[in-house]
């Protein structure tokens, strides 16, 4: 197939997108749109999504994948962490695929694009190589990651991390949901009870690949508020999770004075809003998603206050410097003494809190690799390609950017070329019912990953491996 | 019976510790003591109480409160509430009865002391009051007050409010359980499950009080540390209880500036700081023990945030102050501007929460009846009276205080002449499980009640009422 040939692929939109929304029908979520709206077609669709991992409707989307993929003439399997895995043959069958894709899971009030782009217009990619009896060199395969999100599992990418060998099977089999609280399924459980535990090990060895391309809006405003369409992802923000446990005492609201009270959710409190001027210092960012406390009554003070904290800046050193400056302050806070004048004005107690750290996830900086970088910025700027070039400038249709937010290609990455393409969304908005991106932005994401895939396959064909 | 026969009246503080702690056999809470420790007696009292209103546990105290005060030979009745009446026959049974009482059920991590204390305590008034064959001018009545707490249904002193005519039995008997979250009983639904849905309607005209005496726990430092025995209680602090919402946007931890967050929980850390910083200045308490949040997700930047605040002090134009300056602080605080400092340092957003207020419960400050308080200070002068009357100290074995926490007390004053007596708790621990009162201070307590209604009794007499 000649460069011209290549150059003129394209996605079908209405098809892509019929794909996204039918798949959104398993795991509706909150609406978000005006549902009384008299809008022809728009209402529909104007819905977020709780598709947990491993759900009855993941099941059912899983479903769709493995049923779609084998239609269109792939090879399906699942490994033992319930990635599925579809393979599209090439002229020569020796070698790993080049892979595309994402993951079908969301957030409890998530959107309908994070993630469901990546692994629909990867599915689309498939039907456009076939509609074009398109023969790749080596096989083109589509990945669907478990457990992206984190949200029901506490240990976001997961099933990709043990793929790439970071995260041991029997460590991620045990995780126990937290959505509800009372729930007792871990992934093992559920990936038996929903039929997706797979035979194949899950590892880069058992499944190997030549590349992993990965499409995805960017979940920030940038792209929308400098008007590009395309965002070549360079790396991926260092981050760390943690979790921090502060107990005080129980005791009565009206009848203990505040010089008395060793009050855990004031501290935790000072401590959130520590975090918060800490990285606001080093341009990072801190925050908190999750706060339990007890016993939970209006009128005791509580004892015991649990939250979660993410810590993310692009380098290493500066989430740890954040780290280090949180710890500080907030021992400085349970005891009682003042840290970034946040305790001015306060009434000083005789009784202190205690501050527990654990540390649950670390995720160093990443660097995507220069060849896949090279042809998504190929395909993007023979797309959509337009305006000056200059040092970092990619022309007014794309930009080089850093990803906030962690993806499974920071996994890929370590076993395999990888890179990521983004796309605008309205607001910056995701992790929210309203998260939106255009027809149109899904179709350029599209068209630039399946450009990219291909020019990758024929690199690959250039040097015959 | 003389005056000197009235002096000699004394509880017995075997007795009375072992009804305690028998009953609170049904509800055992968190242990907080040394299990492992090698005392004689002391770790099986060692642990607290988690005994909610109208639970199994509950009717388990219930039915031995019923059977014991029918064995004393007391009449007892229940009220549409469950409010449990016991009354012991005077000479003259044509005007209402002097009653002792408080209430037996406790926080979720509660202590042995609050309320059950003052219930048993007036059982012990009855067994001493029979064992001296002592007849009263007028009945006299124990009660046992339904969901004092507010902690599974959340009103707390709902039935004695009921009683007063401050809440309608409609209102209450529709409360719904708060704890688990899941459980979806009412005050009503449980009552009826329990057996305890009465058939006399919960009035203070279908039950009349003549007078009502409560004795109590501090629940605060102050008796303990000024070395006092009996607390005189005059009143009640003025308390308001309120519920705050505040609503951001959902959002990416990794990939949304802190300059494009709408972040809840971050807003209502800043309003549980300003809200003590307000309370501090008035010299107030401003108290949250709960928060609950959405989607609550590590890597989501919470959208939603609700927190329940109690304001108490003891003049009620101090709390209409703190409850204004924090509404004010709120609302400037989620508008993103600063309010006693709490931005500094933060990094301005473009975006904004808001904030809705919602009053659950006022209770005005109470002041309690002369008579009452003239019989609490005679009976406690006399069981152990000493050191200089003077001004305000009534000598060094008592003071004159006003009550932090809302009781039952409160509404009964409302319908009849009230009094409350506190003793020393350890350390003020009071909603917790290590919550403390030694047999010596229950006893004096218990002398002091029994002192005071046999006093209220006589002066009834005298004035042939």
């Amino acid at each position: 197939m000649s460069q011209d040939d290549l150059a003129s692929l394209r996605v079908d939109k209405a098809r892509l997108m019929s794909d996204l929304h039918t798949t959104c029908e398993w795991g509706k979520g909150e609406s978000w749109g005006d549902v009384e709206a008299d809008h022809f077609h728009s209402g529909e669709t104007e819905t977020g999504m709780s598709r947990l991992s491993l759900s009855d409707t993941d099941r059912q989307a899983r479903d769709w994948f493995h049923r779609t993929a084998t239609e269109l003439g792939c090879k399906v399997h699942t490994d033992a962490m319930g990635n599925q895995f579809a393979v599209r043959p090439g002229l020569s069958n020796d070698a790993a695929p080049t892979y595309a894709g994402s993951h079908l899971d969301t957030q409890p009030t998530g959107g309908r694009y994070d993630g469901i782009l990546g692994v629909t217009a990867a599915i689309e990619m498939l039907r456009t190589l076939n509609d074009n009896w398109i023969e790749t060199a080596y096989p083109v395969g589509v990945v669907n990651w478990t457990n992206e999100e984190g949200a029901r599992f506490p240990m976001s990418m997961v099933a990709s991390g043990v793929w790439a060998g970071s995260i041991s099977v029997e460590r991620a089999h045990d995780l126990k949901s937290v959505i509800p609280s009372s729930d007792t399924a871990t992934i093992q459980t559920e990936l038996e009870r929903i039929g997706y535990l797979g035979e194949v090990p899950c590892s880069w060895e058992a499944t190997p690949m030549a590349a992993h391309f990965e499409l995805h809006i960017e979940q920030g405003p940038i792209l929308e508020a400098e008007n590009r369409r395309i965002g070549v992802v360079r790396g991926v923000q260092s981050y760390k999770w943690f979790t921090v446990t502060v107990r005080g005492r129980d005791s009565h609201t009206g009848a203990t004075s505040f010089q008395h009270r060793a009050d855990a959710l004031l501290t935790a409190s000072k401590m959130i809003l520590a975090s918060h001027k800490v990285a606001s210092k080093h341009g990072a960012l801190a925050s908190t998603g999750i706060l339990t406390l007890k016993p939970g009554s209006t009128n005791t003070v509580p004892g015991f206050v649990q939250f979660s904290l993410d810590v993310r800046a692009p380098q290493d050193d500066t989430v740890e410097a954040v780290e280090s400056e949180c710890r500080s302050a907030f021992i400085a806070l349970a005891a009682g003494e003042d840290a970034l004048q946040i305790n001015t004005g306060c009434t000083p107690s005789s009784r202190q809190c205690s501050v527990e750290w654990r540390t649950d996830f670390v995720s160093p900086a990443t660097h995507f690799h220069g060849d896949c970088i090279a042809c998504v910025q190929a395909a993007g700027s023979h797309l959509c390609g337009g305006g000056e070039v200059k040092d970092k400038d990619i022309g007014s249709w794309g930009k080089l950017m850093t990803s906030g937010a962690g993806h499974d290609s920071v996994y890929t990455n370590k076993r395999c070329p990888t890179c990521m393409i983004f796309v605008p969304c309205r607001d910056g908005v995701s992790h929210n019912p309203a998260e939106y991106s255009s027809p149109e932005a899904c179709e350029d994401g599209a068209n630039v990953l399946l450009g990219a895939v291909v020019r990758y396959d024929k690199l690959r064909s250039e040097r015959g491996r």
